[in-house]
């Protein structure tokens, strides 16, 4: 198959980057997510495909929000100013004629580190707890897709009845309790709201409150890991994003599921990839199924 | 294949009957399941599948509990007298040498419901609400049964962190708060404590209190429903059980579904069979996989 441009669409930036036959990244570039509507986004694209489209042959997507028959909908409205049915298979198309293919970002994650596991297994998850939670799902050596582009959209599951009301409509889903933007919202109330990198930094110094925001959220992921293992037979996890990532949250997650009897524990182990795992799995993807 | 023998081992009884090549059942005989040890087993086994060794080219079980490389253990040690790693299948091919498949009871009722669908789809789940939880998943037109057992155990994923104490040793799960046995166990402080079926009835005659422990019952289910809607992309969901088939149960979980964002809900049936799902699918998947 050559080699691919691989795009990754996610709320905050646009990444890009020449994926080698080899794997190899190169040519990587970035820009800001247009926090405007459809138009601003096609012209975004415009600005990061242009420069490479003679240099590729086929151009692969990971992109956050729900993507199903080339149309990208935002699943949270606070994300990509609210779009939906962007169509962007046709948007890319009309930049660059070439084979495309689109998938969502926790999947091409999913996909990207489950091939760098350290163990072979058939049935897996991954988590990327960082501005949202997200994941994709590896059943039978198979990465999930699903027909409506929401298999995988495991920060969406229920983390607490009571909970905050999520970005998405529905009260009390994992990503409202444990993401960083959850993890920075609940010290709202404090004299000085702290960002989640803030929090995680005070409670290494020992502060309770602090510690309890990372207890909640941590015990939030090793719940729904819980979930994941009994409905699915699960055989591993891999934990990334940044706040999946940060020190010492890992140990939390696994030190919680020992609150849980034996059948719901499943190991974890950290991410390969730091923020990369969406360009290469989308890439991964598409020399597979192109 | 000809003619198989399916049991369908339950909390409470034990199921047998003659499944001709057309799907029909035949000679269905059903004893107490023994509240004993695995010897108690073994000897209720010996004498349900005696009677029909003779008649039948194979014989393909559905169990309640996780049914893992030939080995049952309950998952609730409630149920089963507590059994573990139960030599299930050398059990039965000691009494009757012929090829035999076993499979979780919920994965079993799950595969022949899939069968009976109005509409085709490819993702589907089948969820029974009875003494317990449980059920099984269909995705990519496949029942899917997992390496260690737990596939479709949905009636074990989160309800309420803050909710009762399940039989397995989890706080909180779907079943500890849906399940027959907790609609029941919820009448515990009344003055008259009452069983499931006598909940429906004061509930249809608008007893308040009655009213609310379904609708907590139905709540559950209607969120479960919704977590693996967004998590695995399901189509159709498919509702059964002595609970799950009550009048009004399933007009009240698709009614609470409308209270989530639309990407949450599911369309809901009500399951085909009454009780001879587990035998039914236990035979159709031996034929599908010897």
């Amino acid at each position: 198959m050559g080699k691919g441009l691989a795009l990754d669409i996610g709320g905050t930036k646009i990444a890009a980057a020449i994926v080698m036959e080899s794997g190899v990244l190169a040519n990587r570039q970035q820009i800001a997510t247009p926090r405007g509507d459809a138009r601003q986004l096609s012209a975004a694209l415009e600005t990061v495909i242009a420069p490479y489209r003679h240099q590729v042959d086929f151009i692969a997507v990971a992109s956050t929000g729900i993507i199903s028959k080339g149309l990208l909908t935002a699943l949270n409205p606070a994300n990509l100013g609210g779009l939906a049915d962007f169509p962007l298979q046709d948007c890319i198309q009309s930049i660059a004629d070439l084979p495309c293919v689109l998938l969502n970002d926790g999947q091409a994650a999913a996909w990207a580190e489950y091939q760098l596991l350290k163990e072979q297994c058939d049935n897996a998850l991954y988590v990327t707890v960082s501005t949202g939670v997200g994941g994709g799902i590896i059943l039978n050596k198979k990465l999930l897709v699903g027909n409506g582009g929401l298999a995988g959209h495991i920060g969406h599951t229920l983390s607490d009845p009571l909970g905050p009301l999520c970005g998405c409509g529905r009260r009390g889903c994992v990503e409202s309790v444990a993401s960083g933007t959850a993890i920075g919202a609940a010290t709202h109330g404090w004299a000085q709201p702290l960002s989640a990198a803030h929090v995680f930094t005070m409670a290494r110094e020992g502060h309770t409150p602090a510690e309890n925001i990372l207890h909640r959220s941590a015990t939030a992921i090793a719940q729904m890991l819980a979930d994941m293992r009994i409905a699915l037979d699960l055989e591993q996890a891999i934990l990334g994003g940044s706040v999946g990532l940060a020190e010492g949250y890992l140990e939390r997650v696994t030190s919680l599921q020992t609150d849980l009897p034996d059948i719901y524990r499943i190991p974890v182990q950290a991410a390969y990839h730091q923020q990369d795992s969406g360009l290469l799995g989308a890439a991964l993807w598409a020399r597979a199924i192109l």
